[in-house]
Order: structure tokens, then sequence, then C-alpha cells
């Protein structure tokens, strides 16, 4: 019979037995969107480098202005002018002002910038302030985003396009991230044909080849697709054996559940152990985890919507694990538009549409069996069933992860 | 002065001033994930194409097995057996079975199939059922899954790896999409340097450039970067004229601020014209919307938190209107973790990190000024206050968009 676990007890063996990879390479910062960071990165230098004025206006010191208003003005002279880009070379003293444009450095002796809003030029080399700014205001003070020691970006996090541009700020070119994972692929059944082909009677398609590559490209993985194998225990092991030479993991697609023709199971026994066979949860009970030579060897059960769910919920944390690339899934919450009895036993995951109703979203369960893709393509993500849940009632709120 | 639009206006005129445009190109299915659907998908075929089982067990007529049970199993006669892949040659009559595997072809004369668990075999070519399945139970029919002329997959959708699965099952192997958009990006400021070079005195590393880059090409957009252009309005002029000739719209980030070196706005006269200069948003108030040659041209404010909202919350929905792309972005729902003032007059953009306290996730505000990358890069996502609110009390519910 299966070794089955429970969602929970399947996370905690896969992240026990797995850990992160030694692997990394460097790439220029135009190259590592996308990519997990293989260090902690810290500032070594301060950004801003120079108090920067944030608006187009006037510095000076911010206690001359104290007390004005649209009718009693402030009255500044005008000392200068800050240029982009250059280094004000005067200090404004108390009653002077100077012109600054956005993004200048605010000159010595000028501790506030207030805006060409509040001012009027007398066009006789004096100013008029009409609102005091307070010490600081628009302005952006040296170090204040940035300063030498800080993390600014903890490893395992996966570079945003907004990661990328606080690298540029801090002038880091070029990081190290984990190397892509490299994962193989195998289908196996004879029931499967290529998606080209038109299948004969009692055949079908490979559904899982396709969308578990597209699933692994979308996390970032490196896919090599070994195609569809023959359930053949010793044709299985060889094209086993070579995807795990070549890759740093293997997923075997079918071949799984408990009948007449377990090659999955057999043939990872043979490349190594099973650790666990069967997972408490629906679709995708018969999912199998496996270790060979200290490589993840993954067997998928065969049902297009169970093996992409059990990619999404099993494979993609084992990838975390292999590369220490750190989760970040939000989940969103939407109301439940039925009642919906569950199986006891198992934790069951619920397909469901999103629909907005005003506010709120509503989450309609997806009918149909774990075979079908329909289930996967016509919905907007999942949510979960515990265990121990008999059903949901309608209007139960659902934190439901988007596809 | 400014020309200045509500978010929901410029939103309006986005719609309304660009549309799809009508370039699209076919696809090996292998290389569509991501890109965008330039037609509806309707299925040509069953899928699946025959009665298949959900599960190992036998085939029969349901209606031999009602009222079976443990204690009493229902006795069939194990009349064949269901080989994978291949059509069943023979009936099942009433009271015969067949065995059947996971996926194999429902023979004739069977409407249902029992799993092996609840099953024996005697041995003696009987075997006892001990629980009676429903008609239909653990068979999915003919066309449960999809059936000629059905829409499976909808014009303007982002193929997910589950759509690739759905094409795949369908022997769609080549799909029609709208050809990559390409976007020019020009930086402009005489205080900015490339990411690799130390800023003098006054000067600060270009942010946008590589940021809003990366942005583009994390939502699919092919980017062509020109670099940093001196405030020069004829040399600005120049690139501007060079970019739009090469691609399929422009974006001039910095130069937008009303001030003495207003090039963009000038710039973006010259080529065509401004459709409107403002947004009451903050940050991001500078925000330039222009047209040259039906083309649409976007100058972004210089400060990079600014750059990289508007980006997300201007220059995206721009994206989906040129490419014809369904939005799909969904918000989180969190609990804020303190009192928030906010401008009158202008909606505002809060950038907030996201923690799990329980069940609950808690929006924290990050402070900072608008020119910081930091409140981007340690930021988790953002929400907006309308700009009729004057503020948000602690524990008021927002909705977080996730960056």
């Amino acid at each position: 019979m299966l070794n089955v676990k429970t969602p929970d007890e399947a996370l905690n063996i896969i992240k026990s037995q797995f850990s992160a990879l030694d692997n990394f390479e460097y790439l220029p910062l135009s190259e590592a969107l996308g990519r997990t960071l293989a260090e902690d990165i810290k500032a070594e230098e301060y950004v801003p480098d120079f108090d920067r004025s944030t608006v187009d206006g006037f510095a000076f010191k911010a206690a001359d202005s104290f007390g004005c208003s649209e009718a009693i003005p402030a009255i500044f002279t005008l000392a200068g002018e800050v240029k982009m880009g250059e280094k004000p070379e005067f200090t404004v003293n108390s009653g002077n002002c100077a012109k600054i444009p956005t993004g200048g450095a605010v000159p010595k002796g000028a501790d506030c910038v207030q805006m060409l809003e509040y001012s009027e030029n007398y066009g006789d080399g004096s100013i008029g302030i009409m609102k005091a700014p307070a010490p600081g205001q628009n302005i952006i003070s040296r170090g204040d985003d940035v300063y030498p020691g800080k993390t600014v970006l903890q490893k395992g996090s996966v570079l945003r396009p907004q990661d990328i541009g606080a690298l540029a700020a801090l002038g880091i070119v070029s990081v190290s991230v984990a190397k892509k994972i490299k994962i193989g692929i195998i289908s196996t059944g004879d029931e499967l044909v290529r998606p080209e082909e038109k299948p004969k009677f009692g055949e079908i398609r490979d559904v899982n080849g396709p969308a578990v590559s597209a699933l692994l490209k979308e996390y970032g993985a490196e896919v090599r697709y070994y195609g569809i194998v023959r359930d053949d225990e010793r044709l299985l092991y060889s094209w086993c054996e070579k995807a795990l030479r070549e890759c740093d993991g293997l997923i075997i697609s079918g071949g799984s559940s408990v009948g007449q023709k377990d090659a999955a199971e057999k043939v990872i026994s043979s490349l190594g152990e099973v650790i666990f066979h069967g997972i408490a949860i629906k679709p995708g009970k018969p999912t199998i985890l496996g270790k060979a030579g200290g490589k993840p060897v993954i067997g998928l059960p065969g049902h297009p919507a169970a093996a992409f769910l059990i990619t999404k919920l099993f494979v993609l944390p084992l990838l975390n694990a292999l590369t220490g690339r750190i989760d970040r899934a939000y989940s969103v919450n939407a109301v439940l538009s039925e009642n919906l009895s569950a199986n006891h036993g198992r934790a069951e995951i619920v397909s469901v549409k999103l629909k907005k109703e005003g506010e709120r979203l509503i989450a309609e369960p997806v009918r149909g069996k774990s075979g079908l893709i329909s289930v996967l393509s016509s919905s907007d993500g999942y949510f979960i069933i515990e265990r121990d849940r008999e059903g949901l009632p309608q209007g139960a709120e659902v934190q439901v992860y988007i596809n």
C-alpha cells in the first residue's frame, strides 16, 4: 500500500531532505531579472550622496520664513542659482535664498526648499515666500535612502524590477545568483501520444509534458523534456538514469498510481530510494518523492489537473529548497459562492473561478473531474480545504492562490 | 500650468486614444508561454475522445451492483481486461465485469468503474464488489472536458502554463499571439550617470533606465534602452525621433517636472501632441502622455519610486491597450498598521511592507520620500488612497497590489 503523508509532512520532508545547491554564477544586472540572489547585498555607498531637493523652488534657512503667509511673505535676497549636476560653491546666509531645480544639490547654509508655487519673484533680486517649510522639507538627505553596510536585498530574494533599480542606484552592476536549476521531465504511459499527433482510440495526448515544462520555465528553471517513454521498466530506467546524469532533478509524469504498471515507483527504487508514495490530498494522492544520487525524483500523477496542482504545491517548494529561494506567494481573499462538501481524511484542492461583485471577490468552484484540463484552464486559482474540515458553507471566506 | 487629469480620467484617455495594434505572429506552443492570444481558441475535438476510467478497478453496469455491501458483495464474472491505449473489442454484458486501468477506455456495456479497494478477486474468475457506484462514477465521458466549438481560451488572454496544457490536449501546437510590443526608453537629465560610473558631486546614477526596462521586460515587452541623453532639447528631439522610428512607443524618463528644463514636454509637442501633462496622484504628478505618428510617448517623473509606480499604474495599462491584453491583476486584503493622513485633492499611492499576523496580513506603510529607491525595494506592494479620502484609520482594510 501507499506510504501516505499529509501535505505538511510532505513539505517538511522536502525541506529536510533537500538543501540549496552551492551553484551560483555572476550576471550583469541587465540579465538578472527574476533570478535568485546567492548573497546578501549590502550597500557600500550613501544614496543619495548629497542633500538633494525634491522640488523646483528656493533653498534657504527654514527659520528665516517662520510665520510668513500669503499676506505677509518672508522676503529673501536671491544669492545664487544651483545648476543641475553641479556642486554649489556658495553658501546661503541668513536672509538669502538660492534657486534650485528638482534633484539639485542643496547649498551649504540652507536646510529646506520651498516650491515655486509658494514663491513670488519680485524681479528686483528679491523673492517672497508665502508658506514656511519645516526644516528638512523637500530635501532628501545624504544616506536617507541607503548607507554603507545596510542590507538592501536578502540572499534568496528573487530579483524584481524595483530591485534591479535599487542595485543600479548603488552602482552594483553584477550580482551573484543561483544557477538555473535544471529539471528533466519524462512522460510515461502507453496511452500517450505527442500533442501534434491525432490520438487513436484509447490514446490521449501528453498534456503534462508541455504543462509542467511551462510551469517550471515560468518558475525560472531550465527544463529538459525527454518526451514520452513507454510503460516498460527497463526502458524507463535507462531514460531516467540518463536524465539524472544530465539534470539536477527529475520528474516522471504518470505511471504512479497503484496498479499493474506502477513502473515509476519500481524505477525510482532501483535508481535510489522512495521517500514517500502518496500525499493525503485530492487530487494528487499517488505522488511519489524519491532520491537518487542526492537528486530529487518526483513521480507525478498522470491526471493533468492533479499533476499541475501537485507541481505548484510540492515541486515548486522543492525547487525553492534546491535554489535557496525565499517563497513570496500571497493569497487573495474571496467569498465561496456555494456550499462545498469535502472528503474526510485528506485535504482537498478546489479550483475556482473568481468574479468581482462590488468590492468582494466571489470564488466559484469549477466542476469537473481531476483529469480535465479545462478545470485548470478555466480557473483563476485554487484554495485548500484542510483534511479535518467536513466542508465549507456558502459565504465562507477562502484564501485563493492565483494560478 | 499642468493640464492635470484624475487617475481614472488618465486611464480612460489611454484606452480611448490607443487600441490594439494588428501585429500578430504564429508561435509553436513551446514558445508561447506568457504571450497574449491574438484569437479566440475554439476546440475542434472531443476531449477525452472516449469514455475513460479515472481509477484502477473493474467496469460493469452500475445497476448490477445496487444494494451490495461488504457483507453481501455483488458477484461478477470477469469477462475481459482493458489494456491501456487499446480499444476493448468485447462488450460487458449484465453480470459481467472487466478489469480496467486508470485512463483505460470503458468497454461497451459498462457504465461505471469501481476501485480495486472495493473489490475482491476470488481467483476463480469471479470478482466481488463491496460498494455500489453510481452510473458514470469514476468515468470521464467523451467531451466532458471539451467539445467541438467550445471556446477554451479567449483572445487577449496571457497564456499560462495550464493553458499550454489545454492547447496540447486539443492538439493545437501553434497559436497566433500579439507580437511583442517594442518600447524605447530614454533617460534624460544632466545629473544622471550610468550605473557603472561613480557619480561626481551633484550627480546620481540612472535608476529609471534599468528599473523601467526590467518592469517592461517582465510584462513581456521588448525594450530598447537608448541610454542617457543630456537636457538639450535638440539632442533629445533627435534621439526621440530615432526611437519612435524604431519602436511602437517611447518612454522619456525625467525632465517632466514643471521648471526651467522641461524639455520632455517641448520635445513631445514638437514630435506630435501632448494629450495631458499631470495626473492628480502622489507620487507621480508630472507625468506626460503624448502621441506622435499615432504612437504613444510617455514622460515619466524622474523620481525612481514615482517612475516605477506610474509605469505600473499607467504604462502597463497602455501596453495592454496596444496588445489587446486582458488585465488580470488581483489585490490582496491587508489591515493598515497605523493611522495615515492623505493629501486632499489627489490620490495617493502608499507603498507597504506586508507582515503575516496569524491569519491576517498587516500592511505597514514604508516611510520615505518618493525619490528613494529603497521605498520600493523594501516594499511588497502598494495601495491607493482615493482623492476624496482625508486619510485612513489604523485597522482599515486596504487592497494591496503586489509588486
